[in-house]
């Protein structure tokens, strides 16, 4: 059993005002952009109609993607429910109802709610856990339905899901008469984590717990089921259950691996069950499969999942660049995974990876003005090439760019309720101690000891490592102020009031214990160099090159500011590299300057291929520029490189 | 109209002895190993039984692949016919006729003859030209029967094939009563034209030339196709015709497009038919095409076709190494193209092309022992990564290996039939001119002018090149001997009777003029140093990098002499390189030995990316052993890269 010291609980996003700064700017697109363009997309595509559909009412024309149609209202509802929980608004709230009075109508007499499965094919209801997403679907909508319910106090959404929940559980359990069945997406685990933390009743945590605990067991139940089909379980069309992680049991899982979403939904659902059930097991479990992860499988900008074939992982230190698949709601999932390890395993380990998705691949999967969206995220983008797309034999010169919508439309909703659910991210709280996890602009009150604390952060962050913090109390209260120094800083300075203070670190936070008083000043400097940054040598892929990287912020250069043939640029390994503020761009980013050399044969003439000595070759000094690579393709399409040649 | 100066021709193989040195082994080793163990699988894998099938006889279990069986059939026997050319062999003819027998009874009364679509699929015959290869396989078997019947003088399969033939023109053509069809594979374009050689009957030429003016014409025949079979032409699989090379006219086309094998054979067929016919403008869309490719699309070892999803092309200088999927069979039909276009517009690049995809991508798709076989001809290899089928999950270490047998096994017959007619590839005639293409041992006789001469090769290329030819003539004769100066060769030396000549060069051959007496000596020096070859700087995968090519051949460095982790090595550009025989090596091979640095950091713990500052970089130095890459994956498994670093 994990030892029962009393663990941190993050700070919600209630008490968490971001008014200022870059997540201040996401969350106000996300309001305003990103959360009415998802909407508008779902009516124009038929999903917000679909719960009108009858039994048996079958569209003349439909494909199989409409199977996961009900996730991408779940999630729209959730980033709908995070919104309000710090922003009221009632005509969102409005919108939000109508279309659950929709999903209340579309609700089974027994329970069941699926909007595919109900008008299109009645009769495959609950025959393929293993790829038709019922079990997806339910999560999702569950999880949207205790957002909603955490920021409106309405129960109606909350109840349908959870007669649906009680509508699943009765059919898969461990129990005579009971399917032995468990997700094949995994998703539902968190969500009825987060059910029986809103309703107080066991039985959701229970049936989370027998999912993590049945998952992979023989006979494999995805088997027992495609033989009930009359198929041959061989034929499965991903040839290996690790693409779901059911191929064995959780605890004897050695590797993140398969469909990189479905994995981390996975292990953020062990890391639940670990917490709540205090299961050693789970604990180990869960640090193995995030270790091998973050040393071996995982991009400098927080993606993973290099492949196309399985949306997922293939071996370790396999990071192609300009293929990389990288999901944007891969590196959602690995920052829901990533909090949870924190109060499971308190380290600040955890949240670096969590910034490092958050800082980099999350940014970058939307535009700078909400409404268009990326599904794979490489580190090298060459016109023709698309990561998200096999080559279709037709060649254009057009660059991979954000879309409105998708095939698949999973990471829209998944960054709308990612970002509006930022503030939860923040802080944590344990009995005697505040964790800052995140630096921005930000004011959160909090209670320690039974005293209600404010505190107060100003800052560029993440443009430069300046952090002001300030206390304010009624009256003096004893407790640790908990700084989270990140992986990436390798000196700062602390001072509290104006002098400097030596801090132990524990757990990778600076732990400032004392008496707090009111306008109690804490000052974080922590040194923010422009750093090469090098991959580990057995990532082929990047031999011979640098990243370049500053704080959590990973940068590139585009051909908007570089020219064209990337590959070509070299970086002397002498080169002076500047990093300043560029407030015209973007609303003002951090810029790293300095001087590339562009080497190619200063002409060419003739074969494709010639001898070196016939072809002196030419180097062309230059300013190089290099941006975040969060906001990268939202200027004029070209080419992007984060790996440069070195020499 | 293209002038109608006599053209060289090829001379036939019967008259090229090629008795010892590098094509004498693979000959061998073809006629001993590679032919009859493709002919143990024909048996195995039920594609022999087939031909006993009767008319909708339907076996139990088949697959789609079994569409193109007729193909490898054709393909084996031709390779038998080429053998039998230069090598009797009862045995093996008598194979071959137990074999024509079969076919001959299989032929249906009206001509038809397909193994699937007369036992399996008898409703579905001509329905299909796009995708179901009647006429792709019609194409094999009669340039199988032509070739054996020139071996044999029998005509029983050419014969059957011509009848098979008049069936096909009877259905398509431009006249009143026929579909506008032609082949969704071409093949049978180039097959025509041996079969109008063969039985001098004009009207194969006309069929061919019929095929070649028709494709791509509006309305697209597979668009009428498809609207018959019910289908919207829209739902091609491929999404566009340029898959096909059918996307327009074939005088429209300007790049060397689509599937990779189906591009090269068509035009080679277009070559065949712009020299039959003189048709001017098929002249210059051939060297237009050829211009593209060779220019744009070719991989240094002769490879060509960069991507799996259509066998294909992708855009110019799009040359990925790892994931090269550079189909051996494109390889050779690149060649059956090259001889062709040397035939047409006599020039030496057009061998020069040949000899690279021979030496290198050819030699590279069998092993040694000639038994088991590449499909896929990757420049960089590494574990887990197979070019030939896509990431499948599944990661075991496992490093691509040739098989016994493939999926798709279009590529040992083609192989088999390749090596077994090399000789028609070493010379040809022109009124006046000899041309010598290759070099390797030969002795080969030849009329010029109504006389008997022979021309006798010594040499060890292309493992030095120092080539010693011997003429003997039974009275002095006056010719043109025109001794191709291969592209790769910057300096050479010529003598007769062991005096330096001069002679001029033109369209790459240097040409000696003069009355030959017997025992006349020509030595011609090729200087062939070790060449540190450079890919145009539009090829993003090998900027910063350099291959190593001496002579034809093409080098690259395998695990099994340099170590794991081969992109971490780097060659200083200072670094001497040494070319020196390996007797022990694959019966004697040359090698290139040099020093070369791995560059990795000294140590590594812990995270995946780490600053620089605070991982100094190792250098070690290590003498590096290269082999040719025609020679790759004999030994134990591992790494290969051809693709080198350099600093």
């Amino acid at each position: 059993m994990i030892s029962d010291i009393p663990r941190p609980k993050a700070l919600p996003s209630e008490q968490v005002r971001i008014e200022s700064g870059l997540w201040a700017e996401r969350q106000t697109t996300n309001r305003n952009r990103t959360i009415p363009a998802i909407y508008e997309q779902l009516r124009k595509t038929g999903r917000l109609d679909s719960w009108k559909l009858q039994p048996a009412e079958r569209p003349k024309r439909y494909t199989v993607i409409r199977m996961f149609w009900d996730s991408d209202t779940g999630k729209w509802l959730e980033a709908v429910g995070h919104s309000l929980r710090t922003h009221r608004d009632p005509a969102l709230e409005q919108q939000a109802d109508e279309l659950i009075s929709q999903i209340e109508k579309a609700q089974q007499p027994d329970g069941y709610l699926n909007t595919y499965f109900t008008a299109i094919e009645p009769g495959k209801r609950w025959t393929n856990l293993r790829d038709w997403h019922e079990m997806y679907n339910a999560g999702h909508l569950i999880e949207g339905a205790v957002a909603y319910y955490q920021a409106t106090g309405k129960r109606t959404i909350l109840d349908v899901m959870a007669r649906y929940a009680d509508h699943i559980m009765e059919r898969y359990g461990p129990n005579e008469g009971q399917k032995r069945g468990y997700p094949g997406h995994p998703e539902l685990e968190m969500a009825l984590i987060k059910l029986y933390h809103a309703t107080g009743e066991k039985r959701y945590l229970d049936q989370a717990t027998y999912f993590i605990n049945e998952r992979g067991q023989q006979p494999i139940y995805f088997d027992v089921e495609a033989r009930e089909r009359g198929e041959d379980p061989a034929d499965f069309w991903a040839q290996t259950y690790r693409y779901c992680q059911a191929h064995e049991p959780i605890r004897d899982q050695q590797t993140a691996t398969g469909h990189a979403v479905r994995a981390c939904y996975l292990y953020a659902g062990v890391a639940d069950i670990a917490l709540e059930t205090g299961d050693q097991s789970l604990l180990e479990t869960s640090r193995r499969l995030w270790d091998d992860l973050i040393q071996h499988q995982l991009y400098i900008t927080g993606g993973l999942g290099p492949a196309r074939s399985n949306e997922g992982f293939t071996f370790a230190y396999d990071l192609p660049n300009e293929t990389a698949y990288a999901e944007t709601c891969a590196s959602i999932a690995l920052a829901f995974w990533a909090h949870r390890m924190f109060h499971l395993d308190p380290h600040s380990r955890y949240i670096d990876v969590l910034e490092r998705a958050l800082y980099n691949t999350v940014l970058a999967g939307f535009s700078i003005e909400g409404d268009t969206f990326f599904y794979a995220n490489p580190l090298t983008s060459y016109p023709n090439v698309n990561p998200y797309e096999p080559f279709s034999g037709i060649t254009t010169d057009r660059y991979y760019r954000r879309e409105e919508w998708l095939t698949c439309p999973c990471c829209p909703p998944n960054l709308a309720r990612m970002v509006a659910s930022l503030g939860d991210y923040f802080y944590s709280v344990a009995p005697n101690t505040l964790y800052v996890h995140l630096y921005n602009q930000n004011r959160a009150t909090f209670q320690l000891g039974g005293r209600d604390i404010q505190i107060e952060q100003q800052t560029n962050y993440p443009w430069d490592g300046d952090i002001q913090l300030t206390l304010t109390v009624k009256q003096p209260a004893d407790f640790e102020l908990a700084l989270r120094i990140p992986g990436w800083c390798r000196a700062y300075r602390l001072e509290v009031n104006g002098s400097p203070v030596a801090a132990p670190i524990t757990n990778g936070y600076a732990r400032l214990n004392r008496t707090w008083n009111a306008g109690d000043q804490v000052r974080l400097v922590l040194d923010m160099p422009v750093e090469r940054m090098l991959a580990h040598p057995n990532v082929r892929q990047d031999a011979g090159r640098v990243a370049l990287q500053r704080g959590p912020i990973v940068y590139c250069l585009e051909e908007v500011d570089n020219g064209s043939h990337l590959a070509n640029v070299v970086l002397p390994r002498d080169s002076r590299l500047i990093a300043g503020m560029d407030s015209q761009l973007f609303g003002g980013v951090s810029v790293i300057t300095g001087e590339a050399v562009r080497i190619a044969p200063a002409s060419w003439s003739g074969d494709l291929y010639q001898p070196q000595a016939v072809q002196p070759v030419a180097e062309t000094k230059f300013t190089f520029r290099a941006i975040p690579y969060g906001f990268w393709a939202n200027r004029a399409p070209g080419e992007m490189r984060v790996w440069l040649r070195e020499f």
